[in-house]
């Protein structure tokens, strides 16, 4: 049923969300970690493991500093992302194509998650969470940087190992 | 069961899995114009509706070129994405605080969508298909554009109307 809500209750649901699709997320990056080759790639997932901790983190300072409730809810659109990355672990065999699925996968998770703290800015900008959108901030540069990170990896692919091992099929 | 696959059918599954996802969106932009409030929000949607038709129009043109036959499949994640969006609906009545929920539900749609064009522009540059690029790229660069629409409602949003039905709440 609908109801009246205001832009903090959003705020709060918006942060809960990103919450739980932070905590999902770590358990996929470390499966990510495990399915890639390309030893740099392994790094960059291990890497962006650590930095999701960090993020997490970032959230819980952000609900002592504030007094918010978070709830408890599951992102089902993490859930669907994270499900379309296995969908490939089960489907494509340990190798370089592999590894620019996984890269495509997770640069999809990095962009659900820029789309979430951008909004989350914006909106807490407004709302004068001034000490939550600096920390926000600081998760959103973290996030672009992986995504173009990412990016460098997918050029590589189709230049290197991915396209070699077509033409050796 | 993994199996050998190769940078083609990586390219024909991501392509197969964001043609679902423009199918999906399709239902979905109508339900977000008839939830939206701002006339120029209602408007936003409704003109991004017609883009999406567009950009189907495009995997088919893309199809008709490569010869390439899509997997019948469906996007989990979009799903996923969408779900949320119907959440919001049901949960938060009609006005501006829905509006700026469904700015950024909206935008991570987009969002999700810059990702697969972007990974589909690399991979399927590295393959030669220039036509396809040519399309995909024409498609990027329009979600990039709507993303960029969405972030100013989402900036007004919190200027305006949906703080101010927080204080008179």
């Amino acid at each position: 049923m609908a109801q009246r809500k205001t832009i903090d209750d959003l705020f709060v649901h918006m942060l809960s969300d990103i919450y739980s699709a932070e905590k999902q997320l770590t358990r996929a990056l470390a499966k990510l970690s495990r399915a890639a080759s390309d030893p740099e790639l392994i790094d960059a997932f291990k890497t962006h493991l650590e930095e999701t901790q960090g993020q997490i983190e970032r959230i819980d300072q952000i609900v002592e500093k504030t007094g918010l409730r978070l709830k408890r809810m599951k992102c089902v659109a993490m859930e669907g992302l994270i499900e379309e990355g296995q969908e490939l672990i089960d489907e494509i065999k340990k190798g370089a194509v592999l590894d620019a699925g996984l890269v495509a996968a997770a640069q999809k998770v990095e962009h659900y998650e820029i789309a979430s703290y951008g909004s989350l800015c914006a909106i807490g900008k407004q709302l004068g969470h001034d000490d939550a959108v600096k920390l926000l901030t600081q998760t959103l540069e973290e996030e672009k940087a992986t995504d173009l990170k990412l990016s460098k990896f997918a050029q590589r692919a189709g230049n290197g190992k991915a396209t070699k091992e077509k033409a050796t099929a």
